[in-house]
């Protein structure tokens, strides 16, 4: 009988890092990396990766699964389809939104997120916080949370019952500072958006396009511009979420010349949706598209993909958002067709995420190999506490990798595992793909198949950032 | 008879590279990094790190080693004590320049380099070629060269003898782009500099620190901002070398915001010293800190860290110049003190370079140790095509490491070990230092002795450049 | 018996208007100016200016006086001490604001202003509206009123009892681009300030100096971006009030950069003033210079000259805010020392404004004397549709004259005019001031004396702005 | 018999300076304007202005009359047939440029250009020198000529028989400097000129429309940088003469946000031609639109238009340069179609710039007729050192005046009063154009028809600049 020195051998991996590229076999036991080398010792399972990329599986630091949110209105994706689409498509990680309701303590938002997620999650998971009321109860329970492991929480500025003014955004900026935690920023001007939507409506202009037309690229620059200043009163690093186009992207890069440390993530809809695809006047069917930030035009793809290459931006995640197209819990709330105000926001994209960017940054030449996985998953690592367990492949760090499968293909929703009846990047080609994840050294999928089990995914408890700040301290040198 | 897997094996290791951190032990072979992992089988020789920092050895991208300079100047440094400095120095690979005469063949350059190096060198090294004279012949040799592993060169916008007009500049950069090599730019205004030279001198203002007021800041902006223009106009990145402060840096993030490629480089001299160590009218001294361009003061010191720690800089080296002070093949050309206009450029930095990051960045908080090694290591072997053979800890990479001792110190030229009479650092504490360097597996450097041997050092031949790119293709992207 | 040509005739002045100046005298009849030339025929009074400067009378168009406020405070200049401070300064018309209390219409407003003006007015004045409640009636009498002359109307960011949110603002906004009427900005982040000020009364920091900490440049910087956001959204022009330092002029030029017509304000106290003057910790009488935005710093003095010399800002008004300090209805509301919060804001200014900028501005060779006419009277005068009326020494115009006298002398609150208890640059030299001030040919003020009388001044009924926008239109142009 | 106070009066005019208009009678004496008024009293002649806009007389400060260049080419125009032009387009001061030859002394050049213009010129002229050859014998008889009232000169930055190195032009501005001339650019770097034209060349592309494609605007722009830098470095500042679009803009911008004063002067080719008008490969025609910087592309033009608009340029000239295009002696060198290299560079434009601006500025809603003045009359007046008695309507000003008719025309080379053979804006409508033109006092141009005297126009000593400087002096305020 013989006895095999790891649980698991990967054969002729082409690993990929932030960093690095090399080739090894890597050795898995007990979930983890235990080896990498050339030629090293048997696993009592192997799998030939045939000289294929492997990378970190992703991670996927903005997504949304399984909210509660008020009726008829219901998100398509619970726990365990949302993990399940996000294995298929190489993620193997996820920080998903503990929403707090108006009055509601945040550790009972957070406890009450548990539920719904512990005995459903296919892959590991942590929570960030959604702040909508921040009361001096919540302002004294925070601390605690963060020590907890809940070591990031979004804030909004606009959409009427989350947003915040800027003298609570202050108010839990400085507990961000003091606690070391990370701070995210839905960016955009509440005022400016409900100003131009009554103006649109008052014009009946209120079909999906409209929606663009309620949000244009300024309304979002003003209130970068807005954060920023807040995070730099403050004292508090902030991360800039869903990051839409130039104008926003300017304002990041001026924060920085200035010193202030700002990280920015943005989106595929950012990159392969423009606001054309909200539809014309009389077709519905762009509620499908209708997500906000909502997408912009080809010139501002170039730009995001330009951020991409050049380090504006930190991270790229999905900001999945589970609202099915043709149903009354979805698009169209009670079943209509409805002014674009009440059209719930959001697009699905946990699935497509990886892949995307793999065909047309990696394999179209705009982002390095190595960028690519620092955007997807050692950055989010990074910025939300996770790394060096998660997002890189070293020894020590958990086996949540993939097997990258040249194959071209194209995008159907009829091939993703969601729980969505739509994809909003039907059709479009893929020059590869996930062909094998691996969460902690389970195979999780497999060309085409979820072969995970529902409930094993881990709640990840989590540190403080690790990024590199931005700036350095003042202090004299010598 | 025990048969060991390893030649070495350096155990409880805590690495870095310029992405990740990792506690682990390091199987070498064959010079090589074979094996990564915990607990692995033993070495011939083995070492224990004890938990300590191991980086990947340093690459010094920028250096002078041995140049012909017509008499009575002379470089204090050949390839034996400058190799021997770096690796005490705990860098392990170096790129000096092969200095083309007017009228000479490259190839006769490069050959004449190879004979000063070969049987000195300790530790690896490649030539950077420096193009003074681009005749036609010239540009019709330099792709073969590139394609023999030459594949970088650089250019002066300044100095009498070596500098080139911007349509020589063009010229080159028109092959840097067709033969994918990387082209590096000394960015100073050649006739700036000599309008002010002439004005001091009839000013009687000749002392050392006249240096620094015959090329203040926009003298360096200038060619900074024509040298990123000719970049563009050729269609062909460029390195700019030894930024010097706020005004210059300004320019490179303009350039990269218009989607311009260009990589920076800075050096220990504009984060250590100012323009009051060139000294004050009837002091000589001055002179061991002429080097061009000249260090800013404080605020810029500032900037230069921000661009550090922020990504405008691309790479860290040390400009290594070493011309001994006290010394008529010197500071003192003829053994006189002389007008700030004959005194050779530039100063020793072989050997203090990493131990001066490590400690006032990544010691007292300004940069990530993944930083460290990327501006040190990584993107130098990125820049000029030694990646993935050099520049990190990886399967199948070079076995060039540093184990870092946390010791305090403070550098006195005494205990380096370059040829040179001074050092600009003397005196200036260490919060940490290379405890101990090995060169393909090889101990070169041991706790304050240098244990390499001579001529061991190879010749490495490059590849093009492999860092990613600023900005991503125009191509549309469906 | 002599007939005379003209009712005043002054001769050999030098005269000065925003882009000429030339020598000649100045034929007046029925209180305008009638003929220019030498020579000219005689007048029923005849003054000569001995080749002195003579400049079209100062406009101030940022004042207060006699604002209807809480007691125990009260503005101690109404306007008749208030216009004959004016008149004793060279300026010749005033524009205050008719403030709209809560609740109130703004022609309610307006009339109680008249009230409060029409018996006591030394010089001719118009008013701008203050509105504090822009509730759907006063938005639908609005137009009214612009189309009454009052067509110009300020917006506060900030004061809990004044400040407008966001869509206020737009909705204001929108009027005033359908009316061209010019909307005035006070541009401070309410929330930022609200939030500095209760932590530094939490650390007991409540001494007049910490007023300035609890606003500083960057809740200035935000507030002006959003309202350059506001103004862009809507497609109205704003003049951002009483601009402090270069941060908020930078978000100006930007703004500008992108074909945003913005119009920008600056007052003596960003000239003349900086933090300091709000004094120490256990000293109360920094209370004196408590303005907001506050004085900034000697840097920031400068940014503000060279904005006056380059263009950035249209006009210099003195923001004359009269509270006296010694008093209970003043800086020591109830009589006593107040925690910064309840200190009154505002300076005096209306008397020494014209004087300190000619001094420093003209005579120390910062501004050309077109520049100073430019910014002090024929800009205010087109901003606020008063030109060519008021702002100019041209045929037609309102004889509103000064006459300037070049004898040395400082400033002492004792030899001004106003009610107020101090004046915040007593003691700065001056190298000039108004000799002889002239409002429609009438002599108002001669060598320290007001020869003026109550109740001469007109109310102006004004005109839409005629300044030149910023920006071309779009159209093609062929 | 009657006795008439003025030599000449126009009454009704509608008078409007840079910064004012009203309505007035103009009575003028020997030349010069002797009064303004309403109703004044009578003269010899009098002229009914009807109510119609009445300006100063242009003053074209960048045109070039028969300078002396080697055969077969020659300018069409000499003094007497382009001043004829420019009195037929309202303008009424010229000051074209005095070239010196490589050798040749400033004052031998400057006589031989006096002895050119003095018995031709119909209205008034200075002379710029433009210096080709700075020895030190030539850096000594400059000061003595700029005394004498020629002070400004023009520096190139290209063009192989007439570029100075920046060392040359160092020594130039450092003149300016000490004797307060004003320095004028032409800035194109003439290194990527050649390096493009050559490789144009070896690709047989050398119809004219390449013309544009060896002069990209980055050439330009870098070449402005460089100027930039040099101005700053002298301390003196130049005169940025023909800017053609956004990307040299941006660069004067900066420059001011900086503090340094730069003046910039855009032509009328930058705003109605583009890169088209120079043809297609097999078309010669585009010949006629040979000049430089070449004309670029509609959002270029649109820039320029706004810099028109908001003061970023200086003063608006003609550039004129007048070669004929079907001659032996013009754009058919030798009478045949050669490589864009050999065309000569320049378009004729004397007489159509105002016509062009009113109508497309002024009528058009892009510029105030002020800012018109501005640009075309009082600031070149003022750069030039010709104010006040020149470019302005003022008491003591020369009665050179522009009465304009608002009759609508075509523009067409018939009815032009030049010696070339074409103009480039053949067919562009005009919605006014220049009615009558008066050349102090005298009628030279009215309705169609040149009414002036050849050899009546005077040369002109000027003084120093007397333009608003950019940035205010450092010195502390009080």
């Amino acid at each position: 009988m013989t006895t095999h020195t790891f649980d698991l051998v990967i054969r002729n991996a082409h690993a990929a890092t932030a960093s690095d590229t090399f080739k090894c076999d890597i050795g898995i036991q007990d979930g983890r990396i235990a080896q990498l080398g050339l030629g090293i010792a048997s696993g009592s399972k192997e799998i030939d990766a045939q000289g294929a990329w492997v990378t970190p599986g992703g991670i996927d630091g903005h997504c949304h699964l399984d909210e509660p949110i008020p009726p008829p209105l219901r998100m398509a994706d619970n726990f365990e389809t949302g993990t399940r689409s996000a294995a298929c498509g190489g993620t193997t990680t996820i920080i998903p939104f503990a929403v707090q309701r108006k009055g509601q303590s945040l550790r009972e938002a957070v406890s009450n997120y548990h539920d719904r997620a512990q005995d459903l999650a296919c892959i590991d998971y942590g929570f960030h916080m959604i702040i909508t009321d921040p009361s001096e109860q919540v302002l004294q329970e925070l601390p605690g949370l963060i020590d907890e492991g809940y070591t990031s929480f979004k804030m909004y500025m606009t959409y009427e019952d989350m947003k915040l003014n800027d003298h609570q955004i202050l108010d839990l900026l400085d507990i961000a500072r003091t606690k070391n935690a990370m701070a995210m920023v839905h960016a955009e001007n509440a005022d400016c958006i409900e100003w131009l939507t009554r103006r649109l409506e008052h014009q009946e202009r209120i079909s999906p396009r409209y929606h663009a037309h309620s949000r244009p690229m300024l309304v979002e620059r003003e209130a970068t511009h807005r954060a920023i200043s807040l995070s730099e009163l403050a004292g508090a690093p902030i991360m800039i979420v869903h990051v839409s186009g130039k104008e926003a992207m300017d304002q990041i890069r001026w924060a920085r010349n200035q010193g202030i440390t700002i990280y920015a993530e943005t989106c595929p809809q950012y990159l392969f949706l423009t606001e054309q695809d909200l539809g014309c006047d009389d077709r519905y069917e762009g509620a499908r598209c209708v997500c906000s930030p909502p997408p912009r035009d080809k010139n501002n793809q170039q730009f995001v993909w330009q951020g991409l290459s050049d380090g504006l931006f930190t991270i790229f995640s999905s900001d999945h958002a589970p609202f099915s197209y043709d149903s009354p819990e979805g698009k169209k709330p009670g079943g209509k067709q409805v002014p674009f105000r009440r059209i719930p926001n959001g697009i699905p994209g946990l699935e497509t995420r990886l892949a995307l960017l793999f065909s047309y940054g990696v394999l179209d030449g705009r982002l390095s190999i190595n960028r690519f996985v620092e955007l997807t998953s050692t950055n989010p690592a990074k910025a939300y506490g996770l790394h060096p367990r998660k997002g890189t492949i070293a020894i020590g760090a958990d086996a949540d990798l993939v097997i990258w499968s040249e194959d071209p293909q194209t995008i159907q929703n009829i091939n993703l595992h969601h729980a969505v009846d739509y994809t909003p990047y039907e059709g479009i080609g893929l020059r590869a793909a996930p062909g094998l994840t691996l969460s902690r050294g389970q195979i999780v999928y497999e060309h085409g198949t979820f072969k995970g089990a529902v409930g094993q995914g881990q709640f990840l408890r989590r540190t403080a950032p690790t990024l590199q700040p931005i700036h350095s301290p003042g202090s004299e040198n010598q």
